[in-house]
């Protein structure tokens, strides 16, 4: 049965559902996205996916063409047509498309608004058992990175040479030190049990389910430290693990070929990582 | 009456070419582009931006669907159906549309090849009279630049500021020095009488017009020195300009609110122009 699709006001079948080729999410990538998890048929985080969504397009003045209200409305509208159990929906608004192309922003258009759902099993993953390898590669990224804009070229570059390299992740480095994944934010335990992740500026995209992690191991009175750390580090770490919307908690078992520890997902991830679904179960709308 | 574009193999009213949702020009920014003038019904410069189309492709590992020279033909066959006369071709070319969202390289997906055109009298335009003002702003974008990708949030968001300071482009600032215009390359004359423009390397594109001009000029035994310059040696120079597919070359008169010399376009700059204009015309096809 064919996925359905939003755009613009209407629900239409995925491989159906088109813009024009005027839209500035086409021609500039001037646009911001989301996306959301599913579980049993429910929203995971999404408040905290639509407000970093209102400060996105206010980063780069773009006027949502529908309230939050409304987009968790269409959302929700989503996941009953598709039957959606376990997945993700996935939204996009853009600038519009102009009648022509002029960089500067067009007056009168309204913005687009896009959205579709997938299917995953994200607490069943296998990949949560095994663990996943990372590539490191240059954080060729622009300055910007707390906007979660779809200029998403370098990160595009970064995970199709880990997918080429057998990864499931390719880690950015700028200098010397790890920004995030190309769709996750790292985190590593150190040897005096202290978590570290990158402290949010405009070099990370701020991520909902860090975010989250950070909340629920601070809450459980383990220590957390915001700041960069090494590649080095991380090979010396006891674990090491990636957190997304897509992927919840997500072990690292090797990076660049290098196992960290034992080469196996560690307890404290696996435990973080429990504790985060029973989170996202507990709280899923 | 309607404009024409090229989409993926046919030809379609301008109103009604879409592309899928899923098209990664849409999703990542996973897409190279083009912009080739047109006077009096013949491509300008042509072969140099199919050139650096070619280039660019392959920097990030996208195949072309098409031939350049099947998009050459494509290219007159769209000035040819929309009777233009003098103008723009603009080309677009993604990585496809796949059955979902994935950064990693889809496989089996055919990539996309749009095109449409654009009326502009750029021999006769207004600004090259006037000059334009110029306002500066920091490079926000990637390390890639010399990739001319459609990740161009970073520029839009230069231009922007630009239109609304009431100026006619805005230029990069990176480490004090003006890497470039948000699309044009930059050029000063200074007090010696040599023409300076950024060498070409990462940290801009290598634009067309730009070659030519400076091609144009060393012909001429006028002095060029590839070399980043400040803003103040633009204000302190004789002369400043940019160049561009699109406006060919054009006086900037004021940068940041301050003349550059006595405020108006300087005779280099407009002998310049000339000498392209006539170099244009010559080997338009």
């Amino acid at each position: 049965m064919d996925q359905i699709a939003y755009v613009n006001g209407s629900f239409v079948p995925l491989t159906e559902a088109k813009v024009s080729v005027l839209d500035r999410g086409f021609l500039f990538a001037d646009g911001i996205y989301e996306v959301a998890a599913v579980l049993e048929g429910k929203l995971i985080d999404n408040a905290s996916h639509l407000a970093r969504l209102e400060r996105s397009v206010g980063e780069i003045g773009l006027a949502l063409p529908e309230t939050v209200e409304r987009i968790q409305e269409i959302q929700r509208e989503l996941i009953a047509r598709n039957h959606l159990v376990n997945g993700m929906v996935y939204l996009q608004a853009t600038r519009g498309a102009d009648s022509g192309r002029d960089f500067a922003f067009p007056k009168d258009v309204k913005p687009t608004l896009v959205m579709f759902t997938s299917v995953k099993d994200i607490v069943g993953a296998e990949s949560a058992k095994t663990g996943i390898a990372v590539i490191t590669v240059p954080d060729l990224r622009w300055v910007r990175r707390d906007i979660k804009s779809v200029a998403l070229l370098a990160q595009v570059l970064a995970k199709q040479a880990a997918a080429e390299a057998g990864a499931g992740e390719a880690w950015m480095i700028e200098d010397g030190k790890v920004t995030e994944g190309g769709s996750s934010s790292a985190f590593i335990l150190t040897k005096d049990d202290v978590l570290v992740t990158r402290q949010n500026s405009t070099a990370i995209l701020p991520g909902c389910t860090r975010k989250a992690v950070v909340a629920l191991a601070e809450e459980r009175q383990l220590r957390v430290e915001e700041r960069p750390f090494t590649v080095e580090e991380a090979l010396a770490a006891k674990e090491a693990f990636v957190t997304s919307a897509t992927v919840f908690v997500q072990a690292v078992v090797t990076i660049d070929g290098k196992p960290v520890a034992n080469g196996k997902p560690g307890p404290m991830t696996d435990r973080l990582r429990e504790i985060y679904i029973d989170f996202a179960k507990a709280t899923a709308q």
